[in-house]
């Protein structure tokens, strides 16, 4: 007898960074598991330490982190926990980065810059993952940027039910908060069958000097408005689209976005009078002092369980979205 | 004495393939050289063999293709001409494809679709590519979707510089065929300090069943509309963006785009009398049956010869935009 | 309770490009499976689409495309079918080449070509194929191309039952063409007891100016000589050999080869009268203009079928060949 | 029906080179199962062959081989077993090395030397192993240059486990031989709850022309030491130290070490009177003319063997030095 | 005249990050040249930005980073800049950090760490780097960890220079904070010709339950004790050591080290009273909060940029060392 | 000014290790350089360890090695010295093997072998190589094994320029030993415009069990037979089919071979009276113990220089066969 045959099993181990622990308890409680503790640790000079307290060895380990401020400090902890999973003898190992770094560095927009979204990717991959799952890629050409399988989910079920149930969709538009969104906006204008608008942002021609002036392209008068984008990180952009939205006679100004990253001074922006809801996910932490009374905040959990669920039991992810995106 | 030393020196070498071999002679009519002779035949079965007729050991190549249908034989051809330069030795080899083949499938619209731009790159970097130029990519994140450097020239300038002289630019009004385009559209109307319009295509929500309907957002009455973007194939899109205007009042239309890729129907559909002029580069070949009366084309060899000279030199790229990209 | 546990289980996955559907279909046929469906399509300008129409998530996939002209198209078809599948998450990718494409050019002639069967190999592989399955290689050594297992078939088998049955082995003498093919002439003289001729072509020292003759080395008259290669292009040189063994006294000549490329003028020249019978396998599709009557076709897909069994179920493809190759 | 499903199931697969084929019958002995025969050669020339001879396709190989003198063939193969078991299709590799190569070779002592351990591990891992296992590294940094796990044995308790026997801990000191070693003293120090001894070579600063000294720090006087250390090669260092222990009046002199090298003059250097006993495992073989009377060869195959065991049925190798390394 | 031929020459570029600019300033002055510009900016959210504002293309290009807290942040800077330079055609990109970061998680002290130091040598690889400059790595076996030339190099030479002229020799001991460090020690004590102590930190056997002693090997006893590490990062072992070594009769306690990490509250402990002079290098940067009278910091600039130097021309960087480490 | 900018000059070093030094310094001497010296050197336990005693930062290496039995000693001798390279800094490694190292396991000839021509080819990637330099090839399509350019190199121009001085070619007949060398029997037809003839082993049908007879196809009866092969490993075949040639009539029976592998009982095989003359080139050494009267040796140093002189200088290396190979 020259061998020893077992039967095989698949085991799926959930472990999280330190950025937003309640998001991966969130994803666990949904999927009935638990988070396999990590001993992580930041030493006196900044650097990171993680260990895993149970095996993982040949586990389908799925690292949660979420990319918020201080944002180098959680890729850096996501990176050293794939490498203590590849040299732990993991299987496979999906990064979860609901919220992609740097994904707005996709491209070189003047020569000699960076291509920090692709160099994410090859970090990643550097480092041992073999595959990533984020939510809404602010291009969905990043998936390009890595030589693996990117499962590429849309929150956008998860906000049109909210809106469906809120909102009179009869009176509202769709609004592009920039020229650079308006694919965005179309989408959204699709499925809930409504009129799009777009702020175009450019040159005064009759004044010198680069004075920019805010056209609203679009019917907006005595409508509900629906600004839509990603994410917001500072705010500046949404809330003076809202003000040209209301100075424009529109009725309501309501705001929607995937990530809310809410860099200073987006709380207090997006509290002004000019905009009425603003509705995003918890792919983000949002700690008391980012949050304001007109802000609803919907789980991303469940979506992301949902889709690990489909990947580790060889399901389709692709199939969360018929219908939807 | 247990060392040789001589002078170091950079030796450029250009060669071509075999769908547009014009361009490559413009080029090297630009640089004032030659291109490198290369056996280049199609056996009987279809498979394609190159043999470079001259040494190229030690030289930094420019591997220059345009890829025209049957695109796949020339993005093969390339391929080849690429593998054949490593296994001589040449120092370092640089890709030049002036329309990169498979731009328009730049991400996952949908699941288990392929990620071919991202695949030619590989594909590029297999057979041993160190660089690659191109002009005005479909997306510009395909610069990220090769791990090396993509030197990115625009056809801008070359476009601009022409309309500047032909065309009255304050009755002028810059028009995107439809959302997609707009941030095209978005960078001329910032050039030529021109106000912008969008052709919306959506469902008519007034009638079942998926009708579309084509809106036009901005104001083109009594303006002279020149429809932008990057390529043109079959031409249908900017066919029916044309009638649109001209029926919504538009005194001229003009369309500029950098690659004619002329699919059947184009020169048809393009040659139309609601369109003025089409004004187009040449980084794909024309042949007689694809031109037409009111198409005009533009040399961008000078474009590429310029770059190739720059890359060679260690110049600057970047510089050659400056003030226009 | 910080992990799940599932069993595991392994599922095949048959698709294929358009080259030769049948062949896949046959295939399939012999696994009692079914294709899984796939939307491929060539837009306008050349460029291929291929999207899965069913979930591939952790399958093992076998990825059938049959190398015959236009042989870059399919080449390229198949890379991005294997691009799809590695982004869709297949566990395993083995691309199936029955014909290896670009097999002649195994390497440099001569200075400055390219070796593109090895180009071939490291394409499939940064596409992300983790094998390769192919029959009768032209050179053996084309294993040592690819980065990973290459499941290496051979037709010997197949052509060995219908001779042995259809011809009488005592007058027979097996006859390599040419000087390059008296490897593959010697194994079937070895299997089927037979004496070997080889033709031998080479400069008439007797008259100036490269004239080249061929000499018959061996005995032929009055024998049924079997020309064995292991594929047939335009058919030059097998009519030329054809010709002079009849010429020699030969009383039949029969031709066997694995793959049936039959670029013209093969079948005219195949069907002469100085040729009894050819003898092929359906590793390359063959239309009703590529056939004529006195070929022979026999089925390859039981033979492929037998091996991606063996290949999916962790048996043995070696043992496929004991006693016969 | 278009897919196939089977169950899946796991097989472990022991292969062996020829240097030390007793340690790999142990092993597959303690796992209560058979070496996979192969029929390995060396030809006249001096290259090695090496063929499986049942098939090995799907299955969790590990490759054993012993790393004594010739040395590089034993490592040469070892990599010529692997590139054969990733050809014929292996699931996955794991080099079983007990005694790594080139391991004391770990980084640059000087300007244009190699580092040979980092190459071993490269070679390792372009012939196509997935992991390393191996016991007692010269050096914990070795794990960091293999690109995936290394399993890292200690045999710290095989020999912990005899000594404590053996030995009355009370009267004991351990002894590092020279500077280099002081870390794994510390830790037999820490186990044992023994004092510590060091012996420090240094240059005489009262003697010209680098004549070296070897200084005693700590007691040895009436103890009975133990020096330790990872490998014994020409026991040069350890023979020395054992002469100076016993003029510091230390009153037995044992010596433990995981790997006995042993080349040419180890057994008769320590089979000297000043030492009373080597206390050795077999991570390499050991016939009769490297053994003497006072050699203790305790058998490394059990830890191996339940390592292979942790490996394959995904458990933990951590687990197995709890409370021990 | 089918190329293009002009005489070939060196550029060398030093770009910085923002960790610690009057280091890149001191490399650039002592290089007599300056470092080229780069617009570096951290983004509200944290995500780093950096575009250099001269032309990088074809140049040797030396990237300076000190890695100090927030050391995430300043290793994140450094990957964005090489990417960046990669993309911008630099044609050789080396790393310089004098501090390597992670230098201490060099190994798996128990399963299921990572081999932070191998990773960060994986993405500088990925990022593009070439080639690593650091200085007194924390183990030598760091330069095994990255797949290309590492120049590691020493600041000893610095340092015994000050030494020789301040101190006196004859009455001089060497000491090892702890076993980990002592063949640190060892090579000063061999430079200098200086006897030998160590602190050793064990169990005390006649206490239950962990606690420790610090014995002190050697003779201090009315000396003046060079304490040495390679790092002084809380200054704990440090502070504890002096303060044994004074209690035992050090009539001096001088501190030397190359890397001043100094975290809380290492500046607070290293001023103490049984510390006389604490010497170190700028390797990173020592603001005033950092600083204390007894401190000494010595420019580790010179050596850097001799070593840039003689990697730009191809010179030697042993042969700085020579006599010396 | 922000950059240092030298003239660029390139660096011929020649490196050897320790199989066949005369074959290295006859090249160094037709170079009109001399070799850099290195301390090569085999431990005790059969460890090999080398050292560059002078800087090689920057140069362009040739490494030559010359692979004789004990051949894993050499090919692990070359690849440290490979590995030391690199982390040397040099600028370019070309493996000069005259003798490609297990050349004949060019594929798989039965299930589960190895590749070992492709493993070799892969180690020197692993370790550093950039090119490879070898002289006639076993199997061309090795050159496809490499992953960048080889230099393959023709004996031929050698052993031509000999033989057309010494033999009376209207006399003469070229033989292949076996069916397998064939090709090259027939290009040695073709330069010197001589008959061929082919030695046929295969089983006699009219004998059971496996008994082989050599068939003699073609005329060799009064004519100077000159046998040809690529190598002669232990001279079996080669004597067999001299014996085989005289007893059939042939006069004189000369063998050509570019590598005198002469294992054990070659040169007493082929010192019999039934070889007239063996000419072979030094790509490996032959010690007096392997030479014999009847033996000539030519020099290919000359061929070896020549080509590192082009492939330094970015010749042509192709150039140095036209008309020849």
């Amino acid at each position: 007898m020259s061998e020893i045959i077992v039967g095989g099993q698949k085991r799926l181990v959930l472990v999280t960074g330190r950025a937003h622990p309640q998001l991966a308890e969130d994803v666990a409680a949904a999927l009935e598991t638990e988070i396999v503790h990590t001993d992580a640790r930041t030493f006196a000079n900044g650097e990171i330490y993680a260990r895993y307290e149970e095996s993982v060895r040949g586990c389908d380990a799925f690292v949660i982190q979420s990319h918020t401020t201080p944002i180098n400090e959680w890729v850096m902890e996501q990176l050293i926990m794939v490498d203590a999973l590849k040299r732990a003898s993991a299987k496979r190992i999906t990064v979860v980065a609901p919220f992609y770094p740097y994904a707005r560095q996709d491209k070189k927009g003047r020569g000699r810059e960076p291509i920090s979204a692709r160099l994410i990717a090859d970090l990643y991959g550097a480092a041992g993952a073999d595959r990533i799952m984020s939510v809404d890629l602010h291009a969905a050409q990043i998936q390009g940027f890595f030589n693996g399988p990117v499962d590429h989910l849309f929150a956008m079920p998860v906000l049109l039910r909210y809106f469906r149930e809120k909102l009179d969709t009869s009176a509202l538009t769709i609004v592009s908060p920039d020229m650079g969104r308006v694919r965005v906006a179309d989408i959204w204008s699709d499925k809930l069958g409504a009129p799009l608008a777009i702020i175009h942002k450019r040159r005064d021609p009759t004044v010198a000097n680069q004075v920019s002036i805010h056209e609203i392209v679009g019917q907006v008068e005595g409508r509900t408005c629906l600004l839509v984008d990603d994410m917001i990180d500072t705010g500046g952009t949404i809330a003076k689209a809202a003000e040209a939205l209301k100075n424009a006679g529109a009725t309501n100004v309501v705001v929607a976005a995937t990530h809310a990253v809410f860099s200073d001074p987006a709380p207090r922006l997006l509290s002004s009078d000019v905009i009425d809801e603003v509705v995003v996910t918890d792919t983000l932490p949002l700690p008391p002092e980012k949050r304001f009374p007109t802000l609803t905040v919907l789980p991303i959990a469940p979506l992301l369980a949902d889709a690990i669920r489909q990947v580790f039991t060889d399901g389709s992810v692709t199939s969360m979205f018929d219908g939807a995106a």
